[in-house]
């Protein structure tokens, strides 16, 4: 399932609307590069490699905008296009680097319009079409640490919706159970916005593979009761000394796993990676509008009293001894993560 | 704010039905035993002292339904109901503890029926008062380790309704801020059911003291920045070794807190220890329904696909060596938690 293309007859970006899963399965159009910052921005796409490949769309959208401009106000809109759509979501690398890129194409000293589309839009493509192959690649290498009769908690959604298709974690659980392994997930819900309970589940149920929904705070239950075997989460960015920043609520379960010897494994693309960030407390972490936490019922009652305060940290950090092991594109990488290690890896 | 008691002019207990709050104060009254015990397996009652007391009161209503029945007829029917609400929820055992005690009263040999229900009143009453004079004197004890300028985070609700009054370790907050102390409640929200963003924020800003409601996830992150300088929770069955068994997502947090050198307090009456149980796995773990984690909406859509599977743990333990005291009414008790050095604190 592909979760975001560029639609050629058009000159537009169709994605589902995450928002309106598991309820509905919505395509809507985004037509320009701000409705694009808008839309990373709401969590209508979200997942660190698809922010980045919706980026690189966005600036697409920008250069498609333009068309009465000359070569240089193109190449100064796309630009700050790039701005607008990185400050949408701070954290997530992807995002960053599938901007960056972006911007030395449109640098590229083409003068015609037309060519500078061209250029654009075949960037966009290759990120959008190297993402899919790099999860390829993650699930070969993935597969090798899953065995028969694994209960793996999966913390967040990382599967088709949080990429362009396949996805990282759940890629790779769900080529093991393509290739014959019985397992099982434990779907923890991934609060304030569910990703978890809403889309993991969901994806899961509809390759049929078995999985079960827990809160969040359950999964230390089911770790110290060794009725899991593994924990699995993806990554918004890999600090130089292999911390992990990932969804709020990923340290806590990695604390709990490593508390009781389950392995944890992070499975990212390697341009995750982010050596100008040392360790994980150099990484920014996004705080969310408090309505995300708050604005929820249950039985048809709201969840907090009138004027509530909250607050809402959307990522942290998982420090480098609690993970047991990067399942990247480029293989698995176990500790210590020094760089040093990973030139072999094709890092500078 | 009393929120369980008996009405004598009806011979009813009125009590607060909890699944209503925040939105609406509404109070219920419950006719017979066999009401008390839905009412305690539905949630409108909850918290380990608050069961306990509407245990005792469930009793007192069995008797008082056999007006018409000769009293071996009433003792029989007083153990039974005894037994049906015990079985309503099994892993706090204040709620054996009432039964159990009047059990005792039920079987004094009167003869007279009269007699029989002012015995049975009289000890449900006395059940009552006694939590609630347990409660200030835990609230006396608990604020000498209160600091000024705490941030304290919160699990589940162990205020005012989740006893007959005043609270454990919020009636300690509640006492420590009446008293002038400076301090912030990170309350987290407590999933499946909300009750710290339900009821205990809803407690906090009644009494206007300064709280953020957090995600039961997002605790780690703000233990690790050092953004919180304790954790406060109940107990629903401490085993005799100390450990500590509460609210699913106790043993997460304890294990957050104490990786960041947090002191953790779970804060309970003394009768909340068992000593029948030697450690944390002797206590069973009640499994609740899938449909209490699932039927929530996040901006009007389900939180899980149609047909979604979960498993709902209602409690977990937390192993004595991550709690750093235990605050009860016989004072503030340190690790080793051992029995022989409680025994001058009035344990056999």
């Amino acid at each position: 399932m592909r979760t975001i293309y560029w639609d050629k007859s058009t000159e537009q970006v169709k994605t589902i609307d995450q928002r309106a899963l598991p309820g509905r399965v919505e395509w809507i159009t985004l037509k320009t590069g701000e409705e694009v910052a808008a839309a990373i921005q709401n969590m209508i796409i979200r997942g660190a490699p698809a922010i980045g490949v919706a980026g690189a769309y966005g600036m697409v959208l920008a250069a498609y905008q333009c068309k009465v401009m000359t070569s240089t106000m193109i190449v100064a809109k796309v630009l700050e296009t790039g701005k607008i759509i990185q400050a949408a979501r701070p954290t997530a690398v992807n995002l960053k680097w599938a901007i960056d890129r972006m911007g030395k194409v449109v640098l590229s000293n083409t003068s015609s319009t037309k060519e500078l589309h061209n250029l654009l839009l075949a960037e966009a493509e290759k990120i959008a079409e190297e993402d899919i192959q790099t999860n390829l690649k993650i699930a070969k290498h993935g597969i090798e640490i899953i065995e028969d009769g694994d209960v793996i908690i999966h913390h967040c959604n990382t599967g088709s919706l949080a990429t362009v298709e396949g996805g990282t974690a759940l890629g790779v659980i769900k080529e093991a159970w393509k290739q014959g392994k019985r397992l099982k997930v434990l779907v923890d819900e991934t609060r304030p916005l569910f990703q978890g309970s809403r889309l993991t589940a969901w994806e899961l149920q509809q390759e049929g593979i078995p999985y079960e929904i827990i809160t969040d705070s359950a999964a230390g239950f089911f770790l110290e009761r060794k009725l899991a075997t593994k924990v699995m989460f993806g990554a918004d960015r890999v600090a130089a000394n292999g911390d992990v920043a990932n969804k709020i609520g990923s340290y806590m379960l990695a604390l709990a796993a490593h508390a009781n010897q389950i392995p944890v494994y992070s499975v990212f693309p390697y341009t995750s990676v982010d050596a100008s960030c040392g360790m994980g407390s150099d990484i920014e972490i996004e705080f969310r509008a408090a309505s995300e936490l708050l604005d929820v019922k249950v039985n048809g009652n709201d969840i907090a009293p009138e004027g509530a305060k909250a607050i809402n940290p959307a990522f942290d950090i998982t420090p480098n001894h609690l993970i047991t092991a990067w399942i990247t594109d480029e293989g698995i990488i176990y500790p210590p993560f020094k760089m040093s290690d990973r030139i072999n890896l094709g890092e500078e």
